[in-house]
């Protein structure tokens, strides 16, 4: 293509922007936020404990007053069923399970996992795997941790990659998103599970950070298997290397929703220390309104179907506008059986304008570099949708809007270039 | 008194004891837990937000979704109405007040608060006023920060012994609890406040942690004034000095209530810092129950009121057995006009006796020391009494026992040292 013929393309493509632009657009699509309707389908759940249906749990404990480190045995049971692992190893805590993370690399930060504080031996470093989720990269950027990107592949993390970092004794921990991966779907196969329970690191207090955040959200009837890792890890006589997280913030309402930690009662043990200095307790009435209303897996199972046909559709638009708009362009995107995301990756070098150009198209999409440590894409070329959040009429147009900053932006770089 | 008379009254006083203990008691008085009737005045609050009732905020935020770190615009207003504030000054958060205290601490371990991490130089110091509240003692024993106990006065801390003591620039803290405190229910005086706002730490990182957790839990119809500390402090140009923590712990249900953390704007600009990689945001639907519950300072109060004629009988109760059985005996007792506790100074040396025969005979108290630095009373006399949870029937049997035991203890005494 010469100069010129970039030049009237892009001038095309141009006043097609100008034209969705004056559409009014006004969307912010940066975070995985659940719609209004979603949010619809959880309205009973603030009416199971009020004035007139008791409020003790199953094992007699008043839920109104103090106590109950560990969150009530009904909540931890579900979380245990959920998550593949058993009862005693699930603390049920409060609203977030970020703050559980951020909570657990402070444990290793000030006092570590079992050996010294992190602190007294710097430099500590984190593996990444990204694409990523850019709250785990904040996370480590706060404490000074050295984040080292691991590439991401169809099965997972790759795992000679991380095999050979793990025998460097300043890594200590890793983040991990094993099931429909933010941003990118990915489930971590069982041959990457097994060999990341039975990873040997150097430092005996290197702690995968196992964020199960999307373990039972698909977007179809079908559900990619992921091998619970906690049995996983015991059967490979390395039963203290995980720490796993969750939370119901996707299935019942983010913010007011009950996250929970899982892992070895040993490690549990430790954890328990630290928060019984830091609480006296969750709330156990918020936890008895998910107890209440999902009683056991099948329940929380059937709750989530009830989210299928307001999702797939959402997904569904991006993807048919992706497909009609970018097919051959060299531009690829994932087609996600679960999760919350859709992962593009545009012309390298040109990720960071195609948000700029969205963003003065009304449209506000995550940052660019944003699902890499530090917020730098080597690439330039990786962007998340997030389609939970809109209705499909303003995700179309949205999409509309992307592929031509897409296009856009790639002549404007062969342009330059040229 | 001979030995002889000793070990007679001694046998008397076991027999008596004996005779309690036969009723069976079974009571757990080691915490400051509201009864039954007190949270039962609070049902309502789980029917202000369901279904039926609407879930946005004041400024149509929807609460069911991700969002506000700093709380909802009607929570952080009606905290800042309670605690004497700007509305800015404040964030509304999670469930608990503790909390907030341990992450702040730990924000000054990890990352300081204007100055380098507390971690970099060791050794770090607490002022901790005592008897004070065993939690925030062991807040400083997890983070390995050195005590250094500070008498009460009848007006607070010892003034003279702060400012003498602040000079050191490894004093990084001091926990106060301003009103009504625990565990003797003193309420600072103007001059201790004006004091503390305009002391000249030798640290500047120095931080007052004021934790205010019975600002408007009184047990008569009159208060007790305290006067706000930020606005003093920024009287005295000293508007850094102090984080003030509060909850609805003690107005609403103890773990499903709301906390808050106010301070400076630029203390708390370091505080949503660390809070941004945390969370994203506090329980909003929470929040909203209780803005809707409250509205206003009036609101608070007038709810305030109606656990007076509750909570009084309780602590008569407590006060009328220790005048009748141990008047005169050299034991002193407070007799708080709020807050949570009552304070006995039993005979020196036998704090931990009079708690070990309690438990014997079904009583479970605070342990003694626990309202000292590393659970240490240099002069094992220190009990706190929680007179909040157990029927005024059961009180008056428990108390009637806790007296017996004081006896006994000073009797065991006596005819040893005879």
């Amino acid at each position: 293509m010469t100069k010129a013929e970039a030049a009237a393309l892009l001038k095309k493509e141009r006043t097609e922007f100008e034209r969705i632009k004056g559409k009014g657009l006004n969307l912010d699509m940066t975070r995985g936020k659940p719609g209004a309707d979603l949010l619809g389908e959880n309205m009973d759940l603030l009416d199971l404990v009020g004035s007139g249906t008791g409020f003790k749990s199953e094992d007699g404990t008043d839920c109104r007053n103090y106590g109950i480190l560990d969150g009530l045995p009904e909540m931890r049971r579900l979380f245990a069923e959920m998550l593949g692992c058993k009862t005693q190893q699930v603390i049920a805590a409060g609203n977030s399970s970020l703050n559980l993370m951020f909570d657990a690399v402070a444990q290793g930060m000030t006092h570590g996992f079992g050996d010294k504080p992190w602190f007294s031996h710097q430099p500590i470093k984190f593996l990444c795997p990204a694409p990523g989720y850019d709250r785990h990269f904040a996370v480590c950027q706060h404490f000074g941790i050295e984040m080292i990107t691991v590439d991401m592949t169809p099965d997972g993390p790759d795992m000679d990659a991380v095999e050979k970092l793990v025998k460097d004794s300043a890594v200590k921990g890793m983040w991990c998103v094993p099931k429909y991966s933010n941003p990118e779907g990915i489930t971590y196969s069982e041959v990457v599970v097994r060999r990341i329970a039975r990873l040997t690191p150097a430092a005996r207090d290197f702690r995968v950070f196992w964020d199960n955040a999307y373990v039972i959200h698909d977007l179809t009837d079908e559900t990619e298997p992921l091998l619970p890792i906690l049995p996983e890890c015991e059967a490979a006589a390395n039963p203290d290397l995980v720490l796993m997280f969750a939370s119901t913030s996707k299935i019942t309402f983010p913010g007011a929703g009950v996250a929970a930690v899982a892992a070895s009662e040993s490690n549990i043990k430790l954890l328990r220390t630290r928060m019984s200095m830091q609480t006296i307790g969750p709330d156990k009435i918020n936890q008895l309104r998910h107890a209440r209303k999902f009683k056991d897996l099948a329940g929380l199972q059937s709750h989530m179907e009830r989210f299928i046909p307001l999702l797939a559709p959402r997904f569904n638009a991006v993807i048919a506008v992706l497909e009609r708009e970018l097919s051959g362009s060299g531009v690829t995107w994932t087609n996600p059986k679960g999760g919350y995301f859709i992962s593009v990756d545009v012309l390298p070098g040109t990720a960071k304008r195609v948000v700029e150009l969205c963003k003065e198209g009304g449209v506000t999409l995550t940052a660019a570099g944003a699902t890499f440590p530090c917020g730098r894409d080597p690439r330039d070329r990786n962007i998340r949708i997030a389609p939970t959040l809109p209705p499909v009429t303003e995700l179309e147009a949205a999409m509309e809007l992307f592929s031509v900053a897409v296009k856009m932006a790639a002549l404007e770089q062969l342009s330059a270039n040229s």
